[in-house]
Order: structure tokens, then C-alpha cells, then sequence
């Protein structure tokens, strides 16, 4: 399946996302600017990728000789500038900050201090891998029971690491043998759908078939949806879920037909300072990706637009989230803060 | 606002709909090939506007000294070829040598047979304009009580006539001096929301919102919708409703949010040859359509899709149907009998 982000003998390697899924292109990043025009340009996107290649792209060019302390704290805050509003991105690059720090007050510098900060960022990736595989594991035997799934953006390998968070229960339960089938949502505006999960799903042999958003209420009438699974910007303390806009409606739509509604994330996905999905900001995005489809206009320019970029799922509606600790369930509450407890402690 | 259909001393104007919303291009047809080419090529669609613009088709660049009944009937058969699946072309076709073969048979010929086909043609359309006008007014009142309205695809003056069907009720509110606002879901496939309802709302001065399909759940859950209104392709006997894919979404979304679902047609819509919804066939459409937008690539080109044209909302999640002849509510059955009984014997 194909990877965001691969780091290899030092160097840093991204697929161009915006290129799929005509042109598969992986470049090689060799310069601090290239990571974070990579970011910006969102060549590399999903809150776990950011953070994984703005880890490893702390340390691309490094010269050992140079003021490390100084230059990395500044490489920091260009990075984190490139996506201020990423959460995963600033989490990432002040955690290498933090191991630096702690080498640096115990005596380590030069290639030492490279190596040391190299091993945290491997530690990241490895820990985004382990979550995933955990949240695949935990959900392969609902994918079993249910193998034929709807999904919506991309929540794959190419959101997160190697297998993703929504589609890690899916890879693992096609491992084992069962004939798993997605229905696609391409989901508008930006087509994450169409463009990533169909394309990443079709790379793994995964049998998949692609929709517009509009037309899972059909396909659900017509009995060939049994679960409906998807990942989360934020799941607040009592449960409900932002995602994708278009989520919602999925889950509506689930209650309406009796279908379980899932949803997949790590532990560190569970924002327990926000207590319900009323406290969450729904960021507005730009017009122009309602009146256009890839550059082509659709509707006329000065068309008024409304472009929130996620919704917020009730805790009602989820039937479980399904995370690297276990998948949770109503009353979400209580189970959540304990999930969030466990991985704390690791 | 912009007429699809004119009929202007005996010249027949078409607004080319392939061009909207970017280019308002009206163009005389002057020859039988070239309203076939039309028609064929949905520079004219919409059940009713085809079946007007082929009435005056049967018309165009006739010779009075031709054997008119021999020359009709074969002008008959090429429009119907155009697009065999419209029941509307048939329809108006058939009517309109219907109205030949009654005038030959009362001795009519020449000039004065052309003189009688066009005010059958005329009549057409007029009928059309009285049907639409009708159901404008009987779904006024709705709209003054719920002026906040959610619409999806093309029910207006471009599919129709005048005022169109779903869209009546809003220009005739308008018209009354209530505040509309209209959300316009885009319509994916192929975006008949975004190229021409928020074209033709925007020209009729109504204030409208385009949003992509998957956002109506967030809209409605932010207390934006208060109505949605839709136009129909086929209503059975029993209430069932088949109309542009994604409209049993919203149907489901209304009844979660408690909001109400109205679907408006002519009586002529209302098919008491179909039991149930069920029995409806629903087309596949071509896989390209999902695959790409405006011809732009978006999924890989062997990527499976699904494409169904339209979906089938029950009978149960349908607050009222809006004809020319009153608003139907549940149960519908007696309703819908005597509403196309009321028409038919007009």
C-alpha cells in the first residue's frame, strides 16, 4: 500500500498527494524549505503525516557542526508556521524540541545529538504504526462480522502511517482472508475519496466501489451497507465527533436503517478539555471549493457559498469508537477518560 | 428568468443548458435536425421542456405543399429517437398527431393544418405554464410559513416551464414579498444544483446558498433549513417518490431533524400504472460521471463506480406532494387517484 512518508538511510522521501491518483511521484526532500513547502502545499495532509514528516524534516540537512540547540528551535517554529492550525504538527516538532533539550542538558551534541533526535522521530512513526495496527486489530473482527463497509474521506495509509486509522480495520480483516467490499464516498469538496481512498484501497487490492456522497442513502436501501466506518479531526470527552463534513449525514442515515455507525482514531485523537461537540470551531473554508471541481468552475463566480470544513456527530448517533486501547461505547464518558488514562501512562 | 423554451412568429429559441452557467447563449432552431441535435445533445432537458420544445419541433421549417400527415409522422418518430427513455417527448409527440389526424380528418390541410398544429403546440406549453403557475400558488403559503428552503437538482424554470415545479412555490412566495432563502445542493453527478438552479435563483433575484450534497445534514443540524422542496420524475400510487439521486438522503435527514419533506409535480407526474416505488427500474448512468467532473479526471479511470440516476424515497418519509391540483398529504392512495382523475377529466 502506498506510503506518505518514508525515511530511509537519513533521508526524507513523500508521495505527492496532490498528484494522485494520476501520477504516483515520490520526492526526495533534502532541504528544510522542501519539507515545509511539502506541508504547505499539502503534498503531505493528515494530522498524523504532518507530524511524522515535520519530525524527520527537523533533521533534514543538519549540518553536526552548526549551533544545534539555536537552529533547531528555529527550524521549530518555521515548520509550525507552515500549518499553524495543525495540531499534530506542533505536538511532533516541540516533542523532538523536548528530546533535544534533555540531550542537551545531559551532554549530548554533535552527530550524537543527530542520532539521538533521529531515534525520537523514528519513535514517532513506529508509535503511529503501533496505533494503528492496534485500532486494526481491535476493529478486524467487527469488519468480519460486517464486511461490507462505507467509508468517507481518507482516513489510509496516506492520512496517517502504514495502515491509517478508519481503513486499519479494514487491511487487517482483508489480511485475514475476509472479502471485505467499500463503498467510496468521493467526498466534495476537496475529493479525498475519489482521489486517495479508492486509489489506496485499489493499491492494496482491497474491492472497492466509488460514489457520490449523495448516493449512500440508495446503496443503504439496497442492503449492501453493514457498518460505516470513518476517522476524526477530534472526539470531545462525552463522545461526540468531528469529522469530514458529510459525516453526519452518514450517521443519520445509519440510524435510519439500522446500520452500525463507527468510528476509528488513537487514543490521542480524545480532546477530554473539550466537553461536547458544541465546543468545537467549525473552520470555514474557501468558496472557490464549492464552485469548482480541480481549477474547473461549476457554478458562477460571485455564487454565495456556505463551505464549513467538518460537522459534528451527536455521541448518539456512534455506535463505537474503535481505538488503539480498545473500542469504546455509550455512555462514552467515563470509558473515553480511561482510554485517554492508559495511554498517558504508557 | 431565464426560459428554456421560446416561441417567438413562428421561431423556435433554445437556451443552451451544456453552456450555464458561464455562457446565457439562446439559439434559433431552424431546422427538424437541428432540435433533434438539442434534444439529444440536453442542450434541452427536463421531462416538460423537452416534450414543449419537440411539440414545436414537429413544426419547424415545414412546407405547407408537402404531404403533411406522411412528413409528421416520420418527424414523429426521428424526435422520439432523440431520447426514447422521455416519456414527456412521446407524450407531446403523439399528442400532436393526435391533433393532425383530427384536423385531416375534418377536411384541414396546408397552411391552415400547420396553423392548427402550432396552437396545439402553443397549447402545450401554455398548459404547462397553467400547471406550474398552480402548483406556484398552492406552495406559496408553505414557503411564507418556512421561507428558509433546502432544494436539490433542477426543478425550476429551466427543466419546466415559467416557473417550474419545485420552484414555483418560492418565486411565487418571492413574488408576494417573502424573505426566501434557498440552499441549492449541488447534485453530483452532474451538478445540475450548482450550474442551474443557483443560476437561474441568482437571475430571478432569490437569495441562495450552493453547498455540495454531503452538507445539507450540518445545515439542517444549524437550523438553516426550515423545508425541503423537490421535483419528482414518477410518483406511484401509493405515495412513493423516485426522483434525482441523493433526494432520499435529505428525505431521512428531515425526518431526523423534524423538519418538513415536500415534493412538487403536476398531476401528470403521478403514475397509478406503478403500485410502489418499488417497481420502479432505476438507470445506471455512465461510470464516467462519477469518475470525472466537467471531463476532469478525479478517480482512476478503472476505478468501480456505482451510478445509479435516481433513488426511490418511501411514501412514509414524504410530508406532502404539491400538484396543480392541491396538496396531497397521507395517506395517499384515494389522494393520488383523484387528483389525476380531477386531471384527466378537465
Amino acid at each position: 500500500m502506498p506510503m506518505a512518508v518514508v525515511w530511509r538511510d537519513g533521508n526524507l522521501w513523500l508521495l505527492d498527494q496532490t498528484r494522485l491518483p494520476f501520477d504516483e511521484r515520490v520526492f526526495h526532500c533534502d532541504t528544510l524549505v522542501s519539507v515545509y513547502d511539502a506541508i504547505r502545499a499539502l503534498q503531505v495532509r493528515g494530522a498524523p503525516a504532518i507530524g511524522i514528516a515535520a519530525a524527520y524534516g527537523m533533521l533534514v540537512g543538519l549540518d553536526p557542526g552548526s549551533d544545534l540547540p539555536v537552529l533547531l528551535r528555529r527550524r521549530a517554529d518555521y515548520l509550525i508556521s507552515a500549518r499553524p492550525t495543525a495540531v499534530n504538527l506542533a505536538w511532533a516538532v516541540q516533542r523532538m524540541l523536548a528530546t533535544m533539550a534533555s540531550a542537551v542538558h545531559n551532554g549530548v551534541q554533535g552527530d550524537a545529538l543527530i542520532e539521538c533526535l533521529e531515534q525520537e522521530a523514528i519513535a514517532i512513526h513506529e508509535e503511529d504504526k503501533t496505533a494503528c495496527r492496534a485500532i486494526g486489530e481491535f476493529g478486524a473482527p467487527l469488519v468480519a462480522q460486517f464486511p461490507k463497509v462505507l467509508t468517507h474521506c481518507n482516513a489510509g495509509s496516506l492520512a496517517v502511517s502504514e495502515l491509517g486509522t478508519a481503513l486499519a480495520p479494514i487491511y487487517v480483516a482483508a489480511t485475514q482472508g475476509v472479502a471485505v467490499h467499500v463503498y467510496v464516498d468521493e467526498t466534495r469538496p476537496l475529493l479525498q475519496g475519489a482521489r486517495l481512498t479508492a486509489f489506496e484501497l485499489g493499491r492494496a487490492g482491497v474491492n472497492r466501489t466509488l460514489i457520490t456522497d449523495n448516493m449512500a442513502a440508495h446503496v443503504m436501501a439496497q442492503g449492501e451497507v453493514q457498518m460505516v466506518l470513518v476517522g476524526t479531526d477530534r472526539v470531545a470527552a462525552n463522545g461526540d465527533v468531528a469529522n469530514k463534513i458529510g459525516t453526519l449525514n452518514l450517521a443519520i442515515l445509519c440510524q435510519y436503517f439500522g446500520i452500525p455507525f463507527y468510528v476509528a482514531c488513537p487514543a490521542s485523537t480524545i480532546d477530554l478539555e473539550t466537553p461536547t461537540g458544541i465546543d468545537i470551531h467549525i473552520e470555514q473554508r474557501h468558496a472557490d471549493e464549492v464552485r469548482q471541481v480541480a481549477g474547473v468552475g461549476l457554478a458562477e463566480a460571485d455564487t454565495p457559498v456556505f463551505n464549513p470544513a467538518f460537522d459534528v456527530t451527536p455521541a448518539a448517533l456512534v455506535t463505537g469508537i474503535i481505538t488503539d486501547r480498545g473500542i469504546a461505547t455509550a455512555p462514552y464518558g467515563r470509558v473515553l477518560a480511561e482510554i485517554v488514562a492508559a495511554s498517558l501512562g504508557r
